[in-house]
């Protein structure tokens, strides 16, 4: 056995993994060890890690994704969903604390390398990852390899703006992917009702709520098709919140994919499939991070 | 001398060119050879290129790019701008014809390699080139590898949608980038009036012409920051005819650009560089591919 430990970072838990890096296939059932905490304010994250980690017991490795804008060093440049969260050095400081190596990358970049590692993305040669959850991350794992960009900032996919006028996003910008194809952008284009209510109600057939998911996979598609336009890959994988209602979006999301990409007639599709590994993504990514470190 | 014949198909002209690869610098005035001769009719492309190919002479490798939809054999699936270019073989024909291997790719993809190897992306790690024309083409070099995708159509920036309300494209969607930050679309902006003399009025103060390429310029941001939020390049290259307003484009885009960028304080921007190679960027590329294709 060899034991990685991975933490994700959200913006209200966090959430520790131990897996066994030595089985060929890790589910969310093949967890080893795991635990969850409330995510504490920026100043004493770094404390709150310390100690799970400790609480995950002895292992191999230990690995964290956070979200936001994480240097290729490990600082935390700023995270609008963890307040106070602007240049913390988590990964330089749990490396001193802990008197060992510990990489630090973004969530969305973890959920990617988990995926295509143990779930959706197995095979594929060019995988985008985009988790659809209260806002929008992003991940793209190209020949085996996470793609940081030069800052450790790409796959902000999120914050691509798809309507310049359009409303204000989190970031404080308008009209980013997120404002709309997120869980907060369903609830917007539903006028404020909570995004399980409207799909509960288009599961029974109501014309208004099928109206609302329409808006909504094609706002999901839009983004999908600005990633095949750039980066041609074979595979999307599309988790979070949003992906538990795969049943009724994906059959719509399908539909305008191919209205809103370029030469759809002209081109094999990327295969677009559900994501696998639920809400465990991040940290099995975090556990997997040491071993595609470079 | 290794001489490296490139062949560049526009929507009007084709550019051929003949360069000495063992060159550690080429710029416009260190081109051995060129012609030009207009663009024909899909249907007999294959032929005008097999005659461009006698007329560059002796070669030690000969390459083609062109616009459009190319598979990674180098088929052409589509372009817009040709007529009667669906599935047109270029590549495979051209090597049956001249009996030597000859290989075709993207133009957009050929002139970020050119700028990426002599011009004003040298050095860069991850560096984006979109040529703002009539169209806009897109390319990736992320090092020193042209980005191309499972089909071979990754980088068509020009068509991710930025208004999916917003005017149609002559791909057939609406709001696709090369809407508004073309030459056409500066066209469009400027109520027909020719780009060149909304130009010529901004370099002499007229306020109204200053108007029309500051919404100008706010749509190319959108898209610099757009490629900037996906891959977090070092460099993106700003190439086409538009490029040769830089003087007066290039601060109001760069002031653009952190209005747009997600998190623009919290991190390192990519430089934003006019290309260097003018209209031979396409035709150099495809000199350069032999030696870099896989």
């Amino acid at each position: 056995m060899t034991l990685a430990a991975g933490i994700d970072v959200g913006g209200t838990k966090c959430l520790g993994v131990v897996i066994d890096l030595d089985r060929d296939n890790v589910g969310e059932r093949d967890i080893v060890r795991q635990l969850r905490h409330p995510t504490p304010h920026a100043s004493e994250l770094v404390d709150a890690l310390v100690d799970m980690a400790s609480e995950l017991g002895e292992v191999d490795s230990i690995a964290v994704g956070v979200p936001g804008l994480i240097t290729l060093e490990g600082v935390m440049r700023a995270s609008p969903n963890i307040p106070g969260s602007v240049d913390v050095a988590v990964g330089p400081e749990l490396t001193a604390r802990l008197g060992r190596r510990v990489h630090v990358d973004n969530d969305g970049n973890l959920a990617a390398l988990a995926e295509w590692r143990y779930g959706a993305g197995r095979g594929a040669r060019n995988m985008w990852m985009v988790t659809l959850g209260t806002g929008i991350g992003g991940g793209h794992v190209l020949n085996g390899v996470v793609q940081r960009g030069v800052n450790g900032f790409a796959g902000e996919i999120g914050h691509t703006v798809v309507n310049p006028d359009g409303p204000r996003c989190t970031c404080g910008r308008k009209g980013c992917w997120e404002v709309y194809a997120s869980g907060r952008g369903l609830g917007m284009l539903a006028s404020g009702e909570p995004g399980e209510s409207v799909i509960h109600r288009a599961r029974e057939g109501d014309a208004d709520a099928i109206t609302v998911l329409e808006a909504f996979s094609r706002w999901v598609a839009i983004g999908l098709s600005n990633i095949t336009n750039v980066s041609d890959p074979d595979v999307i994988v599309i988790g979070g919140g949003v992906s538990e209602a795969a049943d009724v979006l994906m059959p719509m999301v399908r539909r305008w994919f191919v209205e809103t990409l370029y030469s759809p007639e002209q081109r094999t599709h990327p295969d677009l499939r559900v994501a696998q590994l639920g809400e465990h993504a991040g940290a099995i990514g975090a556990a997997l991070l040491p071993m595609f470190a470079s």
